[in-house]
């Protein structure tokens, strides 16, 4: 397989040769933002929603992208046509410079990759996910900064606790997963999921969009005493879209199963979309 | 001025040469610790301190240095010998790694660079910082991580309001500045400082080994409300020293200059860090 190219500042580089200086700003000082979409046959999905938010968080963290939403489109096809992956998924990233004091923000340095499509495990859609809580706030919940910290460092818990991700709460108040926001649907058929403390994902607003077609919705603050008492609960993400949760802190949530309305929900996202990215035994479900 | 050499992972190369791949955890997920330590005169000032903190840091993260503090100590050797500054700042940083998935730790990357070292302007010390309060508690506060998004995002903010720096709190317990302890003299001539949520300095341990010959001391929570009573103030790091603070939210300490009790510690510390780092005007207050 021949190395992929990655996009660095000017250049389309191949990625053996991506990198950036010690001096950054990301490696000093964890400092940058990110947006991640992905490609289906050669098509990005939903890019205009995800360069949106690619130019909010970096305008929240005072970052200067210096290219407009239609230019890094032509860039991400760009990147696409050298890199010839019909899916993907396809990463900008905006870091906070080169500092000379290794300190003070300087003209930042923009990443564009693109890598094969990283997508649930088969059957993980069937068995749906186990989520472990863990007291947590990001910090600047609203921007997709890099800020994994906790995220990656609590991966040996959530497998000690046989779990395939966390689920962070504020004193008992939830929020979201490190790389997807969460839903539950109540007794009576409600669906909530939180609408503070959260970076509000591209998926998460078209399934809010297609639930208030069919269901009553809540966005408010959500009690962990809620989630263990639903009827159904789901995580959503760009790659995972609409995945059922079954179990949390190993408590079975609804029937430990795919319920009604998540069922609903995923085939009209998957409608959407103009092809699913799922392979064809997780499209029937 | 030629180009000064930085180590990395087993090479030494030209700054302009210093890189990771794009694929670095501390680039994709801001995942990555460090340690900083100053020489003077071609000497490390308190190396087994630094190099036992960035261990410590290293196996809070779960990151396999590779390497005993003896064998950092003669890298750090090494690179001073090529680059020949005699006043220098010296910093380790440890990722996560080059992850395939972006996601996973992998085999850390090791950087050692050396600088020239940056003091605090001249009559820095005589006139004192000014700080303002900020609420945030760092995630992981007892390791050094490359977490500084809080720290630099507030630097508009910090100047904005007159401040030299930041002083973070939570519900008005306050910790630590992002680069920096901080510490009160109370009214009855105690010497407080935070124990806990806070990274604990190499300065900040020798300044309570000095006190603890001389004055009651206390490791305890502080509140702002004491901070705002106090008799005296000041910061410690390792090119700041002992820093007086002269206000704090714009409200003077004491009598917002440099107190008897900051004196003393400052010139005990000069007089055991073999010869100060702070140019002759600074040194005799």
């Amino acid at each position: 397989m021949s190395d992929l190219f990655v996009f660095v500042n000017d250049l389309f580089v191949p990625s053996p040769d991506a990198s950036l200086l010690v001096s950054d700003l990301a490696i000093q000082r964890g400092y940058g933002v990110f947006d991640f979409l992905k490609t289906i046959d050669h098509t990005p999905v939903f890019p205009e929603e995800h360069l949106a938010r690619f130019l909010h968080s970096a305008r929240q963290l005072r970052l200067e992208v210096g290219r407009s939403k239609e230019e890094l489109l032509a860039l991400i096809h760009l990147l696409m046509e050298k890199n010839d992956i019909p899916d993907s998924g396809i990463k900008l990233i905006l870091t906070g410079g080169y500092a000379e004091d290794g300190y003070t923000l300087s003209k930042p340095n923009l990443v564009i990759t693109q890598n094969h499509l990283q997508l649930p495990a088969p059957g993980t859609f069937e068995k749906g996910v186990r989520l472990v809580s863990y007291p947590h706030q990001r910090q600047m919940p609203d921007a997709k900064t890099i800020d994994y910290l906790m995220a990656i460092w609590l991966q040996p818990y959530i497998r000690e606790k046989g779990a395939d991700d966390v689920l962070y709460h504020k004193e008992g108040a939830i929020s979201e997963c490190p790389r997807s926001n969460f839903f539950i649907v109540t007794a009576d058929d409600t669906l909530v999921t939180p609408s503070e403390n959260i970076l509000k994902g591209v998926i998460r607003g078209k399934v809010l969009q297609l639930a208030r077609q069919q269901f009553k919705v809540e966005e408010r603050p959500v009690l962990l005493d809620e989630v263990w008492a639903a009827r159904e609960a789901f995580i959503t993400s760009t790659t995972k879209h609409v995945l059922p949760v079954v179990a949390v802190d190993g408590r079975q949530i609804g029937e430990g199963a795919l319920g009604k309305i998540s069922k609903w929900l995923s085939e009209a996202l998957s409608h959407q979309i103009t092809s699913s990215p799922f392979p064809e035994d997780h499209r029937s479900t």
